[in-house]
């Protein structure tokens, strides 16, 4: 390997210590990349915030890495900086380590936290655009050729039913110029959701100028709810083991339904539970940054988007599914997201397919869930967190509606 | 006048104390509003920065509203915050002032200033963001229905040519939805031309979001560069006279011309003058704002959005103009911008005509400006400050490239 080749190995994990950036360390790691992690550790000081914590028993940042030394005889370099405050350190991290890529997860990411007061929203506004700025500034300011990676959201394309399969990033559209029509293709029209959804649409916009203005290569991925907790490499210690959330703020539709399971409480559906949401599973999302890493766009290009989701289910499809697996009953809750009651989301995702990825489906991977997560750490559930506080509006409470045996036939 | 009356005349203007936002305030304050300023003086600060100051002699904002009240009888309140960071003093203020209506002028304004380095560019996305953030959060926590007006930009729509009168903010377009063809109504899709455009399109869509989500009324307003210094108001005493920038910062193409036709500088034109500008008068803009907050959007409409311009030229018929008026010569530079050499901005505005604007034209008002200030204050031009010095990306140079006699030919 030439020195030329080693400096396309270099690559910087913007929030490395979270969900998904944990188990994307890892893996690249794994694969002959050299990780240097950035975290300002939020994600676990929120949970302090919250009173809550990962069901499963995640170690600190240092044992982790110092776990994967040993496992894999591969370094893993950790700094503590705050992207969305300390400029200067990243600036020097990227002058002197010279990645190929860096790759974007330092953003608070949980809907519902964005939503529950004045002070979540401010905070999520100034954490992510900041940190998103901070990171364009410093790769324009240290003059090198560095390929960012964010992570992004289906959500930026809006809750409600679009009518149509959501295409990748960019519309195409007609247009009325001074009498003819024209064909234009432009950034699919934002419609965020949530405080959260729409710092990502905010986001777009900083990729849209410095993409333009200054031919930063970057690519954006607009990835669907990721599931599943393990990867090929975390679980290769019990040290090495990633999050899993299932509290009202920070825990997914799959994964409350799964520990509301395995503790025996009725799962909790919003609303009618004819929301669409897209999916991914955790092994592939580290898979489809790693294509992301290997298929960058050419200097000069625009915005690459891909849209990082494999399926789509309606929330009570995932009920009905995991009410088969474990006998589990259901429950109806008023929606604290003000959103359309149905939704058909269809999402075109040929991009990722065609560089290769065969995708972990929910029929196939649910039951390990279950069995080797939720059940096996049930007894760290505290169940107080399951239920869903954090509403849209002041006007929307969380009420219980009712239950329902046979809700199959009725919704 | 009954107290509900009183209460829709209460009007908070955040940036009250600088080149729009001053006149403004007096405007409303003369006609019957109850005016209370919030600004933290911020482009003050700037001045010191630069080495730079307005051409014309302002006074403090205390001796202004000292000024003002003994000269109308009528009382401005004013409070020093700083809105994108001092959230719970916004808040309060809110909450106790009960405004109708709050006029958001609060952000850094001038897109050279966001361009001159990873600091500048820092300090406007996280001014701007914020401060917009943190107005629209104040109202919803305040629960009460409070009108926002936010001075925006044409520059969301882009420098280049468009080949189309650009709409009011929205833009109809036919799009394929499984097979058919169909009409749906968009933002005009961004196109930021600076750090400091970008704010403003990321602006938009707290707009849009804030408005969807929480049906706050708001009106946008994209302004075209506004001119003039004078407005009826602040020529009745010397203590109330406006800003005059003239730098290669915050002066705009033509305060620029100005200043440099009145002290025998050459007219610097950036590129090959082709470039169309959009223009309004100030004395235009304060009547503008007039008009937005008796015209509010009904609650649950949609965001409002006007094109705040009354005319459009290119750079090189307003170096005509005034040479013409003034015997200047004219001397190009290479473009500081990352701009079209060309374009024909056409800009709709029927909705302010509608409204009853009738506007004044630079035709009749350019000779007052060349007279009554740049000639009259010319002994206080700092002529270092004349040539602007930030650039749009470390490979562009603001070099000389040559004058000509006859570029009305020749170009």
């Amino acid at each position: 390997m030439n020195s030329e080749n080693e400096m396309d190995k270099r690559i910087i994990v913007f929030g490395g210590d979270g969900f998904c950036g944990w188990p994307t360390s890892l893996y690249l790691s794994r694969h002959g990349y050299e990780v240097v992690i950035v975290d300002n550790l939020s994600r676990r000081k929120i949970d302090i915030e919250l009173g809550c914590q990962s069901l499963t028993p995640i170690t600190d940042v240092y044992a982790r890495i110092k776990t994967w030394e040993q496992v894999s005889g591969k370094k893993i370099q950790f700094e503590l900086i705050d992207i969305s405050d300390h400029y200067h350190r990243i600036y020097s991290l990227i002058k002197e380590f010279k990645p190929a890529a860096v790759i974007h997860f330092a953003e608070q990411r949980a809907a519902p936290y964005s939503m529950k007061s004045a002070f979540h929203k401010r905070y999520t506004v100034n954490n992510n655009l900041n940190a998103t700025h901070n990171i364009l500034c410093a790769i324009v300011e240290s003059g090198l050729d560095v390929h960012l990676i964010h992570l992004g959201t289906t959500g930026v394309y809006g809750y409600g039913d679009a009518g149509m399969e959501i295409p990748e990033g960019y519309l195409k559209a007609k247009v009325d110029i001074d009498g003819k029509e024209k064909e234009i293709e432009i950034l699919y029209p934002a419609n965020p959701g949530s405080i959260y959804h729409m710092t990502k649409t905010q986001d777009a916009l900083f990729f849209f100028y410095y993409n333009k203005n200054n031919s930063v290569r970057i690519t954006d991925l607009h990835q669907g709810i990721v599931w599943g907790t393990n990867t090929e490499e975390t679980i290769l210690a019990n040290e090495l083991i990633n999050r899993f959330d299932y509290d009202g703020d920070y825990g997914t539709v799959l994964t409350r339904f799964l520990m509301q399971a395995a503790v025996e409480h009725p799962l909790t559906i919003h609303g009618t539970g004819g929301q669409t949401r897209a999916f991914i599973h955790i092994k592939d999302t580290v898979k489809c940054i790693r294509l992301a890493i290997e298929n960058p766009p050419a200097k000069g290009d625009r915005v690459k988007i891909f849209n990082q989701a494999t399926e789509t289910h309606t929330v009570k499809d995932l009920a009905k599914k995991i009410s088969a697996m474990t006998g589990a009953s259901l429950r109806f809750y008023k929606n604290p997201r003000n959103e359309d009651s149905n939704n058909g989301l269809k999402i075109a995702n040929k991009k990722f397919l065609e560089l290769g990825l065969k995708p972990i489906t929910i029929n196939k991977g649910l039951m390990s869930e279950i069995h080797d997560i939720a059940k096996k750490y049930k007894d760290r559930c505290d169940i107080e967190k399951i239920i869903c506080t954090s509403t849209w509006r002041e006007d929307i409470q969380v009420d219980y509606i009712g239950s329902s045996k046979n809700v199959f036939e009725s919704n």
